[in-house]
């Protein structure tokens, strides 16, 4: 009846692969997403902590500020349009003044310059959203991907370190996600160990770096990369000494606050000892919280206390986060203390998948086989809206012709009840191993 | 202990408004609008549909393709990369090969083409997500929107536009909007009226798209825009008298079907008029479906029934759509029948944000009030995960110095239980109006 039937000609066929980097989300694992994210946000919001939104669009000014390190090369700019682009053309301008945001905590810190007025103070804010970035697309590592994150503005006690980390640690076990150590250094510890070391002020930033490989390069690797940059054997030595015994989460805050001497900020101890001492109390053995020395976590904007979640005896982290309270600051003219934990949502969700995903088939599933051209349609759907009310899932499916496959179909996409109309609109139960003729007939 | 008090240099302050025509979204507001996409999912996958997700992102060559219309007009263009952009300038080719969606139905069309294999056969798709277009920023239009559509692909038969049309008006009364008002209209019948008073076959669109105003500038207006056209002051009449009677949702189809006489279908007529007795005794006067000539709806894609829904007497629509059999077969080779509807999911929180938002204080919610460096922080945090794991939101916060005023924000931010615990550690319920000296100082 649509004339879709009537021949025509083609035209050239399209590449229909989604853009390079990018990809389709199938139904199955967007359930899975979806249940996964509504545990994440109900485990937040129990915790006082509220969901905003920004735009996926930022200004390039606001992108480019430094505080996004490495990610700042890797943004989609976005033309500009009309007029503007041929003037910029024309004088060899910028042809781009807006970008899609490569993370949310950039977005996060102009959201609350601009609306901090209206926002409860503290702000707890829960941020779920696609982000973007151009990296060269290798397996597993997409050019937009979803990134959850948790950010309280406005305390600057360790009080908010506290609840982040025992908020998402929370998350993850409801999520299933046994094993978890929490990882915990500080900004202020590190800087400290290098000025003990000797190392140059203007070059510590390269000394966390090299450090930050420690994990994969070992000790010899993280000497070799500090000696091949110029850094002094004897500093390089001194770091390797002040971290021996320390490192790979087995010590304890205060035995480095002693090798350290004066080069250790009592209060900085002072507070990392009552976050893990406070973490570990609650966590009650659920999880791990360990100190570890040589913890970095890339972002240059950290300035206090870092921390990240690994699972199992995964070598990466699920998820990372820390004390900021220097960015908020410099968009708004007065500083707010900050802290944020970012839960890596796409490696939680490649872990749930390789389980077997969620139990997507604990609610009852109905499918309802029909006739196309039944007179018996109000009826039909009189008795489905009986079970949707109820809360049940219930397909409406036109009768194939061949019946056994499709029964076969809908039972092995979960379907446990089958009901089959006749001409006269009766309902029976179909057996999922009936075959039909027509079924027959291949 | 952070060292942010520290005074330092300022840099330029930087405007922190989003980008032009784009919005922060305000908790409260989120609250809503997750509220309302949860209940949205909720009845459609009882419905047996399934949420799915595409890319932000699409190649230009997709979004160009005219199946947009206007909305190619409007489309964010994104930049090449390196070492191709310094080509395409050299060549002064192309600058951008990617571009934002504009709209959730292209993007769907590509995910079938390219995915179809590995999807249920009939697919009946969920799409929730934003969407861009560079419009004239204006009261109320955004250039980053969220777009909803269910759409059932692979149906031919008319229980399609049923099982859309039943679950849209379902959603929009489960939101609690009432006098709704569902307009049918299907672009083959405007084809035959239009043929019938003896347009020209190629100028059809142009008559389609002033009888679209007809709601806004009346039978005379159109008709002097007719005109205005050039369109002969004949066929202008013949339409006219044709739609006498018959427009603004008075009319039953077969009314017009006997004025058109042969120009009418009559598979088109039994089909249209079986989805109109169908839903309206489904819906069992929860609301009203009415057949219009004159609806048009924009998209050129349209190839048969075209729908929509008025929220009381309002002039325009809160959600619209139609069948498309013709796109897929554009990108797969062979033909797929589709429909589609579309909430517009901005109106909607428009009218329940009116309405003074869902109704958000239903959970309880409790504030926990105590020292920053109160001892007892381990016995608090477990006395709040006792809630927490109840399911009840408990907020914690640090004591201000102004209790009084704390106590009060909280209050107005819904928290109807506050317990502040003593430097013993020892809870009390605050008394909601009490202040303390802090407060009298001001």
């Amino acid at each position: 009846m649509t004339g879709a039937d009537k021949p025509r000609g083609r035209e050239p066929k399209l590449d229909t692969s989604p853009p390079r980097g990018m990809r389709d989300v199938l139904p199955d694992e967007v359930e899975l997403r979806d249940r996964t994210l509504a545990t994440i946000l109900d485990v937040y919001r129990r915790r006082g902590f509220q969901r905003i939104e920004t735009p996926a669009v930022e200004s390039l000014k606001l992108l480019t500020r430094g505080e996004g390190g490495e990610n700042e090369k890797l943004i989609f700019k976005i033309l500009k349009r009309g007029e503007r682009l041929s003037a910029a053309r024309d004088a060899e301008e910028e042809l781009a003044d807006l970008g899609l945001r490569f993370d949310l905590t950039v977005p996060l810190a102009r959201y609350y310059a601009h609306n901090h007025a209206r926002l409860p103070q503290p702000l707890k804010a829960i941020q779920i959203g696609p982000v973007w970035r151009a990296e060269r697309p290798q397996h597993g590592r997409f050019r937009q991907f979803t990134q959850c994150d948790i950010d309280i503005l406005g305390v600057r006690s360790e009080i908010a370190e506290i609840e982040l980390i025992l908020a998402t640690a929370d998350v993850l076990s409801v999520l299933g996600l046994d094993g978890l150590t929490v990882r915990l250094n500080d900004r202020r510890i590190l800087a400290g160990v290098a000025r003990h070391c000797g190392f140059e002020d203007a070059r510590f930033d390269s000394v966390f770096i090299a450090l930050d490989k420690l994990d994969k390069i070992g000790r010899a690797g993280v000497t070799e990369e500090l000696q091949g940059q110029g850094h002094g054997p004897r500093q390089v030595e001194t770091l390797m000494g002040v971290l021996d015994d320390t490192g790979q989460g087995a010590a304890k805050p205060e035995e480095l606050a002693r090798r350290l001497g004066e080069d250790a900020d009592a209060a900085v101890w002072r507070g990392l000892t009552r976050i893990i001492e406070t973490v570990e109390q609650d966590a009650g053995g659920r999880f791990r919280i360990a100190f570890d020395p040589t913890l970095v976590r890339g972002m240059s904007y950290y300035t206090g206390p870092i921390f990240e979640i690994r699972y199992r005896d995964s070598a990466s982290s699920i998820a990372g986060g820390g004390r900021y309270d220097q960015m908020i600051g410099k968009l708004l003219g007065r500083d707010v203390p900050a802290t944020g934990f970012s839960i890596g949502f796409e490696r939680v969700i490649g872990i749930l998948g390789e389980r077997g995903g969620a139990d997507l088939g604990s609610s009852e599933r109905t499918a309802f086989i029909f006739d196309e051209d039944t007179p018996h349609l109000v009826r039909i759907l009189a008795r489905a809206r009986t079970l949707w009310d109820q809360g049940q899932i219930v397909l409406l499916e036109l009768r194939a012709r061949k019946l056994g496959r499709q029964l076969h179909d809908l039972k092995s996409r979960g379907f446990g009840r089958i009901v089959v109309f006749d001409a006269d609109g009766q309902p029976r139960d179909a057996d999922l191993t009936e075959r039909t003729s027509e079924d027959r007939d291949v």
